[in-house]
């Protein structure tokens, strides 16, 4: 065999896909708990499925058909009128650009901005996948810690410390994943006054926008100073529960988006027909925000303080934060973890050995995450939500009492 | 605005996009007839848009879920089974990793081989997504002219003086966009011979295998010294008319699937579940085979026969070869453009506007392109044919005589 190129040894494969993998492959499925993958439990919108089955039926060429690289201009206009209601800013159609979902959103804008050698700010405990995409271009990895003392709120004193001459962008996840925090309004504006003197982009990840629980997540390009150094990633992942669609958009300034749609040219072409049509429905006779607001934010809620409740209770020596948005609680597991004199990695793979249950360590998620885990509210309904916990508890106290 | 990288400046904008994003809008779509893209106007087989129309009815959740990043097992089984029965070639199912199309193959074949500074040898003309994918990894792209006197096919001879100590792959594709060339089983033998003595990739473009009209590809893994050394790039877009769904798949070495597996979880994650369970369909109860040899390969026939004849008829100064294979003819059409005193852009640009024809030029696909025109067979059904070979020859003898 011919050498490979290096950019497979220099990126790590994804412990949560390699998950993904073995779940997908496991015979015993259904007594696997898993509060693993973010993966939403709820179908979507019946009118939406209705709408998509019903084109597939009826006009299948149309339905299956090439679109532009930049998506369906009814759906790009349809986004645009949604980000004004929703969050007060104005973007022009064509400067939103459809996306195979938030991984390519990211992929895509990482390869417009970032030269190798270029530094990224990203956090510590952050989503898995940043650094490895920085890596694939060669960029930098610089981390700002956060911890559960303060909520896991990033410092803007600790982020200037660490803005180099080579900081090129900061990636910014609010909601977050792992930790389920919604950032500062103080943090955000002072994040752009930061952006605008040492002059880097702001890559704002925003999609959980509307997986919150009280607080909406502050819009960074409300802004009117960030607008031109702030790229935007949306999905429909978790707003529409179309996690499998992969469809998503992207938002920015319109040099930024040419170069992004350049770029996906020769990355994926198109985005799928099929699930840009299915979202022209998501935004269309009201159908999104009643989703939203009658069924996917009561059901998470009622799962979030069902877990929460339940980490109070059963593993009353961990340490948490109500999350305010996303699909996850992250749990300090310290204390026990000592006590069995496991690390976090050890824990998760022999409590789903021993008791069938899914956890994610929260190394994977960066160094500040040892000896916490990621628990997902959203794969679970209830009762199994309850049978998940208790699996834990026992599994926890035939160690430590 | 902080600066953006230099990729999207060491790449083109896809001319061919541009021309999709253009139709796409245009409000006299109707009475514009493309000989352009190449999108197939078939429906997809009844029977797989009915199943996913009724998953999609039955089993939401399931058909919009997250699935793992190589692609659902029993998919890429029925897939191995399928290699095996057409091609007689055996690859493991976990050798199979599926993705968004054949772009993203090529994509992540090239991102897992290519290190900046290498070479890759691509055919002048070719499918011009190659070197633009090419130069993203830093690579330097090295052409191989062919033309309409040899038909098309490329020569061992010139190849090999061409490769040099910095040659990591080839890329090779049959049957061929823009000509329909199906490569020769000598030049295939002779290409292997080739990559095993300098020690570089094949990369098999294969995305056309099943639109043949005669002669089907030699297939170039079947050559056992091929195996370690062969990376296949395969479409449902072509085989199963779902340009729009996104969906194809890669073979190779084992160790190269992997890593190529590894890179793609942050570049798009894993592809859309929809895709893959219309894709499995696909290949159950003999559709596949029924929709190709009932209905596709009957209906592309009788349409190239029918372009050929009026190409001949109405064209009689121009060159060209009857394609084996693929969507398209590539006409030589330089008696007519230097009588014209127009370049095939210009002559391209002003069909559309005085004729509302789209051809593509040829100059897009390599400078050995220039004074030809690509006309997909296709997208149009046989009377628009017929008109849109009536306009083209209004248009060039209103000028030539």
């Amino acid at each position: 065999m011919p050498s490979l190129s290096s950019r497979p040894t220099i990126i790590r494969r994804s412990p949560i896909r390699r998950i993904a993998a073995l779940l997908e492959e496991a015979k015993r499925k259904e007594s696997i708990i898993s509060f693993g993958g973010g993966a939403p439990s709820l179908p979507p919108p019946r009118e939406v499925v209705e709408y998509l089955a019903k084109m597939l039926r009826e006009e299948p060429a149309k339905a299956v058909s090439y679109t532009s690289t930049r998506g369906i201009p009814e759906l790009r206009e349809l986004i645009a009128q949604d980000l004004k209601k929703h969050w007060g800013v104005e973007y022009d159609p064509n400067q939103v650009l459809i996306v195979n979902g938030g991984t390519e959103g990211i992929y895509v804008a990482l390869s417009a901005t970032i030269e190798p050698g270029d530094e990224v700010i990203i956090l510590d405990p952050t989503y898995l996948g940043y650094s490895e995409a920085i890596k694939l271009f060669g960029g930098k990895v610089r981390r700002l810690p956060v911890s559960v003392e303060s909520g896991y709120q990033p410092s803007l004193e600790e982020l200037e410390r660490i803005i180099s001459p080579l900081t090129k962008a900061f990636i910014l996840l609010s909601p977050d994943n792992p930790t389920g925090r919604v950032v500062t309004e103080k943090f955000v504006r002072g994040l752009v006054d930061l952006a605008v003197k040492y002059d880097f982009w702001i890559i704002f990840d925003a999609v959980y926008k509307h997986i919150s629980f009280g607080r909406k997540t502050p819009w960074v390009d409300a802004i009117p100073e960030a607008r031109e150094r702030t790229i935007t990633i949306n999905s429909f992942s978790k707003e529409a529960s179309v996690p499998g669609l992969r469809i998503g958009y992207v938002t920015g300034p319109q040099e930024a988006i040419d170069a992004m749609e350049k770029i996906k040219q020769y990355i994926s072409l198109a985005p799928s027909a099929a699930a840009q049509y299915a979202m022209i429905k998501f935004h269309e006779d009201g159908i999104k925000d009643r989703y939203l607001e009658e069924v996917v934010i009561p059901t998470y809620r009622k799962r979030r303080d069902l877990m929460y409740k339940l980490i109070k209770e059963y593993l009353p020596e961990a340490r948490t934060v109500l999350p305010e948005g996303a699909f996850y609680f992250f749990v300090d597991m310290r204390r026990y973890l000592e006590a069995m004199n496991r690390n976090d990695e050890e824990f998760a793979n022999r409590l789903l050995y021993r008791k069938s249950v899914v956890v994610i360590p929260g190394r994977y998620f960066g160094d500040k995450g040892k000896g916490h885990v990621r628990m997902t509210f959203v794969t679970e309904p209830e009762d199994r939500i309850e049978e998940g916990m208790r699996r834990i508890a026992a599994y926890v106290s035939s160690y430590v009492f």
